[in-house]
C-alpha cells in the first residue's frame, strides 16, 4: 500500500505553521523522508512552501529540492536569495543538477552556473556537454575508486573517508593511475574478505561498462540484464568518468515508457506530469498527427469517390465500412503493439524480420478467418444478401491479414531506417488501413457482385 | 551499448565443445556473467546446452538457471537427473524459485517440492500461498536482521557470518524478539559509524514497508518514490517476513508496462517473450476483443441503415465517413493514453475527475476547431458543395470534442469501479466513437441539408 503521508501529516503541518511554531515544524520535517516532504510541500500555498522549505536541515534541503519537477524547481528558485540558491546548487548531486539545468532556459542556466564554486562549475559544464539522453547526462562523477594494490583494510578506510559524499559505496571501481577502469568489486566482497587481502584478489576484471555517448535506454537495458546497482561510464579514452545508479534507471525506464505510450498514440513527447502540462502545449503536442491524419483520410475519401458507382448501386456495402476499416485498424494496432514492445525490451531484433512476418502472416490468417466468418454471419442475418455478405466476409478476412502484417512491417521498417518504432502509432496504422481496406473491399465487391449478377 | 557477448564468444564455445575440451569450457564459462551465459546457452542446441550447463560452477548454476524463462526452465528440468534438480532447486534464491513454481503445472510443482529439504520446503510452500502478483510472491525471506542493542562491531560480525546467503546486505532491518520491524539502517551507516556505537543510534525508526498482500505494482511505486534498494515486507501481524529488492522491481515495472501496452491494444496478457508465445496462445489471446469489436460494429451498421435515406440522396456524405470516425478514434486514443498512463504512474487520482473532464473539454474544443476547419477546407476544395462541407466540418468538430471526453471518461469510470483503466483499449474507444460519430454526422447532415434545401 502506498500510504498517503501528506494527507495524514498535512493538518498537523498546517497547524504548526498557523501557530508559527517553527521549531516544532523543523523537528517534524526532520523525521520525514524527502519524498514525503515533497508531497507535503506541494499541498501548501507558495509562501508556506518557501517558508517550510527554508526550515529543512542543510543536508536534506538539496535532496528535497532535487525531487521536485523542474517547473516547480524553477518557481522555487525565483523565490530564493542568491545565497540560498548557491548553497542548494552546490550541495545537489551532480546528476540531479544536470537534470535541472537540462530543462531550464539557457540564460537562467548561465546565471546559475556562475554561482557555483570553480570545481563544481567545471563538473556541471562537462556533464552538460554530453548529448541529450546519453549516459553522460544521467551519470554522477561521485563514485568510489580503489587501486589494485590496496589492502582490504586500506580500502575500507578510503571508503569511510570518501563515502559520505558518494552516490553509492556498494559498488567500487578499481582504476589505474590514468583513470582507466581495471576492475570492479562490491562492498559485500570487501566486508566478507579478510583485512590482509588485496583488492586485486577480490576484484572482477571483466567489467561491464557503458560509454558516455550511449543512449540512456541502452544503459537501462544493461542495468536490467545484469541486475546491477550501478554501471560504470567511460569516455572515449576508456577512462572512468562516472556511474549511473539503479534508482536513476527506474526513472529512465518510466520516462521512456511514457514516451513510447505517447508516441504510439500519436502525441509528441510531453515530459511533464499530467496536471503540469500547459493548455497550449497540450494542444500543440497533440494536433500535428491529428491534422496529418485528417489530411491523410483524403485518400479514403478519394477511393470512395472512385467507387461511387458500385456504392450507389449497392448502398448496403456502405453499412459495413466502419466494421471493415475498424477491424483492420484493431488487428494492426495489436500486432504493432506486440512488436514495438518486443523491440523496445530487446526481445526481438529487427534482423529477425523474416520470422516475424511469416509468423504474423499465419496468425493473421487465423484471426482473419474467425473474424471474417463472424462478419459473414452478421451480414447474412441482418441483410440476407449472400453476395454482399460474402463480400463482407472475404474482405474482412483479407483486411485482417493485411492489417496484421502492416502492423509489424512498419515498426520493423522504422527500426531498420533507425527511426523509433514507437512512432508507429495506432492512429497511423488505422488511417493507412482505412484506405487499404476500402480498396480491398470494393475490388472484392466488384468481382463478386459481377459474378453473381451475371 | 549493449555488447552482444554471445555473438563474440559463441564460435569459441562451439569450438571448445567440438574439441571436447571440457576443462577449457569450464574455465571459459567461469569468467562470464550469468546473464551472458544464458544468452550463450540459448544459442546452443539442446544437448550442447545441457552439457555446458552441467559444467558450470556450483554456485553459478542456480543463478544461471534462474535467469531462463520458465518455459526454458521446464525444458531443462526434464533433462536433469533428480539429484541435479534437487541441488539446483535447493540453491536457488527463494524468490526465483517461487517464480518458477508459479508458472509450472501443479503436478510438477508437487514433485519438485518433495525434492526440497524440510526447511526449504516449508519456506517455498509459504511463499506460494500468497496471492498472485502480491508482495509475498516476489519477496525473499533472505534479509539481514539486526537487534537494537547490537554494537556496530557485533553487527558487522553478524553480517559477515550471514551475508553470503543474503539477497542484499546493504539494507539491514532491525527486529525485536517477536520479529516485529523496529528500524532500518544501511551498510553505509554501519561502515561510517564507529565500532562502539549501537545499532539503535544509527537506525531510522520511521520504516516504510509494504504488506505481503499488497499488489506488486504498489510495491514498485514505493521503491520508485523513495529510491529504495529494497523494501521490507510485513505480514498481518506486523512481523518482518521478507524483502523485495530493486532488481526485482525493475522486472515488475517492465512486466506491468508490457501488460498495460497489451491491454490497451485489446490483447489479453501474454507474459512470454515474443518468440516464445505459441501460435494458438497468440491467436486465442488476441481474438476475443477483435470478435467483440466486429460484433460491436453492428451498431454502426444499424445506424448507417437507419440513415440510408440521407445516404442515397447525398452519396458524397459517405466519402467522409472514414475521416470522421477515424478522427474521433484518434483523438479519443490520445486522451485515453494520457490519462491511463497518468493513472498508472499515480500522477492523477480518479477523484480529480472533474478537473480532468473540464480540462479535456477545453482541449477537445481547440483540437476540434482546428481539425474541423481543416476538414471543411478539404471538403470544399474536393467537392465544392458548401452544405456538405459545412456538415463535414461541424461534425468533425463535434466528434473530436466528444471523442476527447470519452477517451478520459471511460478510463476514469473503470478506475472508479476498480477495473484496470488500461483495459480501455484504443480499439474499444475507436469502435464506440465510430457509432457515436455516425449519429452525430447524420443528425447534423439532416439539419444542414434541410436548411440549405429549403
Amino acid at each position: 500500500m502506498e500510504i498517503q503521508w501528506q494527507k495524514i501529516f498535512l493538518p498537523e503541518i498546517k497547524e504548526l505553521i498557523e501557530n508559527k511554531d517553527f521549531r516544532g515544524l523543523r523537528s517534524f520535517l526532520r523525521e520525514l523522508h524527502p519524498a514525503d516532504i515533497v508531497d507535503i510541500l506541494r499541498e501548501l500555498d507558495p509562501t508556506e512552501r518557501v517558508m517550510s522549505f527554508r526550515l529543512l536541515d542543510k543536508d536534506k534541503i538539496s535532496e528535497v529540492f532535487a525531487l521536485f519537477e523542474y517547473t516547480e524547481q524553477e518557481e522555487l528558485l525565483k523565490q530564493f536569495t542568491e545565497h540560498h540558491t548557491k548553497e542548494i546548487l552546490t550541495q545537489m548531486q551532480p546528476d540531479d543538477r544536470t537534470q535541472l539545468f537540462d530543462e531550464l532556459p539557457a540564460h537562467i542556466v548561465e546565471k546559475l552556473l556562475k554561482l557555483l564554486p570553480p570545481e563544481e562549475w567545471k563538473e556541471a559544464n562537462e556533464l552538460l556537454n554530453y548529448p541529450d539522453n546519453s549516459a553522460g547526462r544521467i551519470m554522477t562523477p561521485e563514485y568510489v575508486d580503489l587501486q589494485t594494490d590496496m589492502t582490504i583494510g586500506k580500502a575500507l578506510e578510503h571508503i569511510r573517508q570518501t563515502g559520505p559524499d558518494r552516490e553509492t559505496i556498494y559498488i567500487c571501481y578499481i582504476v589505474d593511475e590514468t583513470k582507466r577502469l581495471r576492475g570492479v568489486t562490491t562492498l559485500k566482497n570487501i566486508i566478507l574478505a579478510s583485512t590482509d587481502q588485496f583488492i586485486r584478489d577480490i576484484m572482477n576484471e571483466n567489467v561491464i561498462y557503458v560509454r558516455t555517448t550511449d543512449d540512456q535506454e541502452s544503459v537501462a537495458q544493461v542495468v536490467q540484464k545484469y541486475d546491477f546497482l550501478a554501471v560504470p561510464v567511460v569516455d572515449h579514452e576508456d577512462r572512468l568518468v562516472g556511474i549511473v545508479t539503479v534508482d536513476d534507471i527506474l526513472d529512465v525506464v518510466q520516462e521512456e515508457v511514457t514516451e513510447d505510450f505517447q508516441k504510439m498514440a500519436g502525441i509528441q513527447t510531453i515530459e511533464e506530469e499530467y496536471f503540469r502540462i500547459g493548455f497550449l502545449r497540450c494542444v500543440s503536442n497533440r494536433i500535428p498527427w491529428l491534422v496529418v491524419l485528417v489530411i491523410a483520410a483524403t485518400i479514403s475519401q478519394t477511393i470512395l469517390r472512385n467507387y461511387s458507382g458500385i456504392l450507389s448501386s449497392a448502398i448496403a456495402l456502405t453499412y459495413f465500412i466502419p466494421m471493415l476499416t475498424g477491424s483492420g485498424g484493431n488487428t494492426g494496432s495489436q500486432s504493432s503493439t506486440l512488436i514495438i514492445r518486443a523491440l523496445a525490451t530487446g526481445e526481438v531484433k529487427s534482423k529477425e524480420w523474416w520470422y516475424i512476418i511469416v509468423r504474423e502472416l499465419k496468425v493473421g490468417i487465423a484471426l482473419g478467418f474467425i473474424m471474417g466468418f463472424t462478419a459473414f454471419i452478421i451480414a447474412i442475418i441482418s441483410l440476407g444478401q449472400t453476395a454482399t455478405s460474402l463480400t463482407v466476409g472475404i474482405s474482412l478476412f483479407t483486411v485482417v491479414c493485411v492489417g496484421n502484417i502492416v502492423g509489424v512491417a512498419i515498426p520493423l521498417f522504422f527500426r531498420f531506417v533507425r527511426l523509433d518504432p514507437a512512432f508507429v502509432s495506432a492512429p497511423l496504422i488505422a488511417t493507412l488501413l482505412d484506405a487499404t481496406g476500402l480498396v480491398i473491399y470494393f475490388e472484392i465487391a466488384r468481382r463478386i457482385l459481377t459474378i453473381t449478377a451475371s
